[in-house]
């Protein structure tokens, strides 16, 4: 009613249309996103300090979010050379001094003969020429499993092919979606905006998170006799934040209870290529899907943020459907095309993602020189730290088996839940954290930001600082570990 | 309850969760886009006969959509050589030949210092180098009006802005937001997505689509009348599809009005360079709320997809707050925040559209013989196109005197109207356009796509076709106009 009663209301009292409480969607109010919460903001400010102030550490250390490039790691020569020469065509002009390699020059000219440069809004979905690429490549990744170009959509980043997904399957607050705990924010964001209601499933972090089968049968039951109708269930592999490996049995016991339960397989895989031990390779879940004939519905997410590349900033995803209604399918089109279309460097990029330079091109060499270089120094770091931060007193941290995380447990004396408690914190490891980025200026998650088991302490970390710099993070965090353990004992 | 009774569905009688009707959200499945909706689908079909099938033209002219570059616009030299650099700094070295014009290297040089470069996630609101660059450019555009960085707001697009906004003003289906008729389908879109209530207003077009204050008057207090609590006011200037562009005294009343009723302008500014007569310039919402000493809150949004740039792929836009409650805006960081931020690329194109080389740059003069040229165009255009199109019978067409796009009206036959009907489309102008489509190649949008007067038929067109082609455009919807005519007569 804020409209009627406002026009009463007297010129010299100003009041607002936009403000906290009654005057906004209260579901929008409602989302919480920790990866750029409360410590990302502190951690600013105190960055803007840096110069001026006297501070315990010369620089902020951001390990709160998966963003390579930000702390140090280089983009690849080809995708950059590639993203160039689309963007400024002229460069391939022989005045420009052939400043490309002859491979380089090829994948331009082909993207542009198959489209309208990257000024030109495409398809909603993306590209075709990109789209029909992108199957190829899954069709190969997938040991044949045939991929149709028709049921792959490109998106800014992956998250807006999960808000597009999400919000369709949504219909009320009536409506479940089953969501790993610990989780990655992105999925209780989105069900908070939508209205929906997150039915959580604990990861068993006493067995490397796996995937429990009887958990998820007893959440899904637990929801049902609520009332809630549970229609997908979200599965992170490799995991965000807990780093674990999905191994095929656990895969097909999930796809079995999804045909079942008829529930919507959401499988973000956008860690696919950041898998560090051999006897887990990543296999998605379509060729599980596909190999058991399971009729399940799925939609699988990938991005170029992640990998190797690590090429956050050009927001470039896409979403491949399986086994969806017709009828779904073009209105997923629609719901995509009142943004138009996801931007086109993005999309050159996902071609250049699933289509690296092949065996004899000029690229290859080096291109796999610095993919090499990349992964080989993720998984160093990756088991540096899992194992730095297991010789803490009171933390037990699992390996990292593939992304770039690491969720170490850690125990909370008593005085420090209190003192959290006093200071209105949502959980003791919120202090943890605040306290451990103005002792150190390393910036982590607080385990509370991803959920996890009542009474236990987390927080999520990235291994991403160059490879000179963990072991300093793994001793100042020690350090100021035994600095917080002592001050509340 | 699609979970619990598919518990019992026999595995042979497959269902899917995700279905039409009541299997999904129902205010996204009411979404509608008639931008590229039923009358492109059918020119990217009629595309894919072209070569095999013989049709009565050789190619599919789209003027469906401000899509400039996909007709054959260029993109400016000067933007696609600092994207490059950015992307690829290794071409700034020597041994790459000095590719580039120094102040395209200085400007690269200045983006990639203040920021992780193209690849890493940037702050959640955009690089904020970027954000300082674009207030000081407000400032100038405005003619000292003060404009702050923290206002500003760099999205992927204008459309991830507009909903954004939206999503936080809609409460429920009582809330109300004033919406132009005929409008652009972005902002029906995502009323219907969020469950908001339209209430349209009609530009009046015997008066060149002008905005009647009594017609604002009395399409808010039927709309309270009805319960309806109206929250804001979309107002898009230069006019989409009708291209009108908004008097100072008219836009003072628009923003009394506004500040009398409590209503959020919602000012859609994107065509703001897109103005050809000179006696009605520019003049932006902030400038007249400003010096009105109006409080009243405001978002203006812009983009680099139009102007004369027209660079619709990467997906650049912004938008810029004003008098907006403190936690409003730290709500806006919080939503976009969750998509992490806009592709950086479209962050950097934004830089470039507000602050173009200045006299004495190298590329100053480059970049202003490649603006002229193309504005100059549009402008030719602009009028070629009203002039022809009141030539033919029975259709009335106002000047374009901003934007894209002209929106004439057509008389339609009652035997049309009959066929139409009879063919269960929404509207006469469906029928028009289709046979358009069919005869010429030409796709346009139905001007029961953007909302009209009841009884009334129209039709939107761009005139982006090259200057070359826009005779034959105009010869061939005349043949078609007279055609049809004869055909319903």
């Amino acid at each position: 009613m804020t409209s009627r009663t406002s026009v009463a209301a007297v010129p010299s009292v100003p009041r607002k249309v936009l403000t906290e409480g009654s005057g906004v969607n209260k579901s929008i109010a409602a989302i919480e996103y920790a990866v750029r919460g409360e410590l990302v903001l502190r951690a600013e400010a105190l960055a803007k300090q840096l110069p001026s102030v006297d501070l315990p550490f010369d620089k902020i250390v951001y390990c709160n979010i998966g963003n390579p490039q930000s702390v140090g790691q280089s983009p690849i020569t080809f995708v950059r050379q590639v993203l160039a020469g689309v963007t400024c065509p002229s460069l391939l002009q022989p005045e420009s001094g052939n400043v490309f390699p002859s491979d380089v020059v090829k994948r331009v000219t082909d993207v542009l003969a198959a489209s309208h440069g990257v000024g030109a809004y495409s398809e909603s979905k993306g590209i075709r020429f990109i789209r029909e690429r992108v199957a190829n490549a899954l069709q190969a990744r997938d040991d044949g499993v045939p991929a149709n170009p028709d049921n792959i959509y490109l998106t800014n980043g992956a998250s807006e092919a999960v808000k597009t997904i999400l919000s369709m399957l949504v219909r009320d607050h009536n409506d479940g979606v089953l969501i790993p705990i610990p989780q990655y924010p992105l999925y209780s964001a989105a069900m908070t905006a939508f209205g929906g209601t997150q039915v959580g499933y604990y990861l068993d972090e006493e067995n490397g998170w796996s995937l429990n089968m009887d958990e998820l049968e007893t959440r899904l039951s637990d929801a049902r006799a609520k009332g809630i109708t549970v229609r997908a269930i979200v599965i992170i592999n490799p995991g965000n934040p807990t780093g674990q490996v999905l191994s095929r049995t656990n895969m097909e016991d999930v796809v079995a209870f999804c045909e079942r339960e008829k529930l919507v397989i959401l499988a973000d895989e956008v860690y696919q290529k950041n898998v560090y031990i051999p006897e887990k390779p990543f296999i998605s879940f379509k060729k599980v899907t596909h190999e058991m004939g399971a009729d399940v519905e799925l939609a699988s997410f990938h991005s170029v943020s992640k990998g190797v590349m690590g090429e956050c900033g050009l927001r470039g995803g896409y979403m491949e459907v399986v086994n969806m209604d017709r009828y779904i399918q073009e209105l997923i089109y629609k719901v995509l095309s009142v943004s138009l279309c996801s931007n086109i460097i993005g999309q050159v990029a996902i071609d250049l993602m699933m289509t690296p330079p092949q065996p004899g091109e000029p690229s290859y060499e080096l291109y796999n020189k610095e993919v090499d270089e990349i992964y080989g120094a993720l998984k160093r770091k990756a088991i540096a730290m899992s194992d730095g931060l297991n010789t803490f007193e009171g933390v037990t941290c699992n390996r990292s088996e593939g992304a770039m995380y690491l969720f170490p447990r850690i125990t909370i004396p008593p005085a420090a839940v209190k003192a959290a408690a006093a200071r209105g914190m949502a959980s003791a490891d919120v202090l943890y954290c605040i306290e451990m980025l103005e002792a150190t200026g390393i910036c982590v998650v607080p385990g509370s930001g991803f959920l996890q088991k009542d009474g236990t302490y987390h927080f999520r970390t990235t291994f991403l600082p160059p490879e000179k710099e963990i072991r300093n993070v793994i001793t100042s965090m020690r350090r100021f570990h035994e600095q917080f353990m002592a001050k509340y004992s």
